[in-house]
């Protein structure tokens, strides 16, 4: 009998070992065996976290904490629909695996970053900086550096701040020279030797950027005058155009509480919704032209014009003081058909990848909506800190976003 | 010692029981915990089975099989991109996980069957049937008929053969009656209940449909006249206009060898690129007012004519005798820029989500070929059998694939 109980505390530890060993080969929790195509992330910025949600059931998948200074925060996702790449501000660049709700990698790149880019293929991905200014790209998989591009300008001594970073169809990223005022297209076919086509006179502190869907066009912003700089991709040697030359603040100089974003630039069939600059104003432009085809009157300031994918409604979120409202426009009647009031600081808001339900950020009473967009209903309403920009994984397969 | 050895025995069947159950507990591989937005399925219809692919490195991950008659199958993905929907010839509705590699369901639904959707919000799968003919809805998570509706017509004691079935935003779904010229569109808002909108006389023998990338517009190419029945979903009391009335196969009766896929209609800015009807051209339409913008002369009878997703060019199979080539077209001067030989039975084209490479079916070969859509040189080649349809996962994200 001693002599069997001798085995047994011999075979244990063993037998224990063997069961580690075992798990260890097994996922987290089950949870990590499902798609990955309704998932998103939503930046919280205050305590530099991201929640993981899905969008099947509208539920929160946990929380990934450590990414420093979220503010002004976005992200970007692998062709594979598993990783976000988070863009801090800090110049973090943080790879998540969404499927394990770890942090994988996460670098500081730069004093000071302001958005980026994942190239076509999925293969690169690119930081636009402030501190140094310029362009850093790193190999996606393993944020190794591939390539530094610093925006050197004039006598070459001085840098400029980088904004506007888009991919572009064939491995290309674009972006513009908030100093310079200059637009550079770099074309990283041979990633470790960029190839840069550099506009010069693109106008005075283009302060945004923003590509169309199709991936053909890339339009910038003025913040120093009125106008957008306008660059054919598929005709680079046509240069850049000015369109729009009463975009912008105007004469009589009006105050702007926040510069509008054009990355949620709206399309529907021929016409781009576009937010006023300072004006409490849509702007609807035909692109067979570039011609401004009307101007729409809503609540405040607008920050992100965003179409329902299908084009049909066009939703606008709003600077102080009026940050509590969305407004829904009809792209045909260009009417307002719908104002809702989810709450104090509607930040940022995501379509769902078809288009049936929209999330909103509700920054200051802490907490996602998520409404119906054709009944306009509010269906969810989950719990989040500071919740500030929504990310989908359904971007991972779009171009410019 | 005898004791101890005994001690063992005993332990020993517990231990590999132990160990089975913390097995079962893991996916069958680690291949099973990955994003699902870089996957795909081949359908290999001479063996009645599916592969499965990913184009993060252009490989193939597995086979599912006992899927029955795939000639002429499509598929479509849950929301999640986890799951596909394979629609068979002879009735069967298969649901696949494609992480598992694994069949979960399959049902033999009618007795002949012509392709399904799935619904904006990814609740509803529709199959469009033949014999009996009608269309029938499933519950996507357990296959459970949701509604069956009837294509009874004249005095309802015939029933219509249906092509044509798309989905459309807002739970709708839209198809055609061949035998009774009719186009109808059933709203499953409440899904038991669905409303059913009936334009009729749209035309003779609509022999199949598709919508415009948008969701708006629902058009039928007609083979019993000259000339294509175009519904604005935006406007249905606008009722049905016939558009391009010389488009089909004209007085002079050509003979056609296959009837071109109007799903994979090419949309490039505002010109959309039509396969016509027996003649060895592509046809060009303006969008603005759906006239006819232009005639291309191509290798053959095109079949599919795709779009690359930044619609700069746009691809084409053929009928036989020519189905050994692939032409590639640019959109802007109209000119054909390349041809291919891939070689014999190039059946079905699919474009990577963002358009960087195109993965081709060779029949024949019982092989993919997987080209660089910018070089047009070919990547890889994979190992299948008799492959046909190709389909990736980012078609969930999408409306009408």
């Amino acid at each position: 009998m001693m002599r069997q109980l001798l085995t047994l505390f011999v075979i244990l530890p063993v037998l224990l070992l063997w069961q580690n060993s075992l798990a260890e080969g097994c996922p987290a929790d089950n949870n990590t065996v499902r798609g990955t195509g309704d998932l998103g992330i939503v930046i919280e910025r205050a305590s530099g976290s991201v929640q993981i949600i899905e969008t099947s059931h509208n539920t929160s998948l946990g929380r990934v904490e450590g990414l420093g200074d979220l503010s002004h925060a976005s992200a970007v996702y692998s062709r594979d629909e598993r990783y976000a790449y988070v863009f801090g501000r800090d110049g973090g660049l943080s790879k998540i695996d969404i499927l394990n709700k770890k942090l994988v990698k996460r670098i500081l790149q730069s004093g000071n970053s302001i958005g980026g880019a994942i190239s076509q293929d999925g293969r690169l991905v690119a930081v636009s900086n402030y501190t140094p200014g310029g362009v850093k790209i790193f190999d996606a998989d393993s944020l190794e550096l591939v390539a530094n591009i610093p925006a050197t300008y004039g006598n070459h001594l001085q840098r400029s701040k980088v904004i506007g970073l888009v991919d572009a169809p064939g491995r290309k990223f674009v972006f513009s020279l908030w100093d310079a005022g200059e637009i550079w297209v770099a074309d990283l076919s041979s990633p470790g030797n960029p190839t840069i086509t550099k506009f010069k006179d693109i106008g005075k502190n283009p302060y945004d950027g923003l590509i169309t869907p199709d991936g053909r066009y890339y339009i910038a912003g003025l913040f120093g005058e009125d106008g957008m700089a306008l660059l054919d991709l598929w005709h680079l040697d046509a240069g850049v155009k000015r369109i729009l030359d009463h975009y912008g603040k105007g004469e009589q100089k009006l105050p702007v509480f926040k510069m509008p974003h054009l990355e949620g630039w709206a399309i529907a069939g021929n016409l781009a919704f576009v937010p006023a600059v300072g004006r409490h104003e849509v702007l609807v432009i035909d692109m067979l032209d570039w011609s401004e085809a009307g101007r729409i009157k809503v609540h405040g300031q607008p920050v992100f014009v965003m179409a329902r994918p299908d084009g049909r409604h066009v939703w606008v979120n709003f600077a102080v003081p009026d940050n509590d409202t969305l407004q829904v426009i009809d792209s045909q009647s260009l009417q307002i058909i719908k104002t809702l009031t989810p709450g104090k600081g509607v930040l940022h808001m995501e379509f769902e990848p078809r288009g049936e339900q929209v999330w909103a950020s509700v920054r200051d009473e802490d907490r996602l909506a998520v409404f119906d967009t054709e009944t306009f209903e509010q269906l969810n309403t989950l719990e989040a800190q500071k919740p500030s920009g929504i990310f989908f994984t359904s971007r991972a397969h779009r171009t410019g976003l």
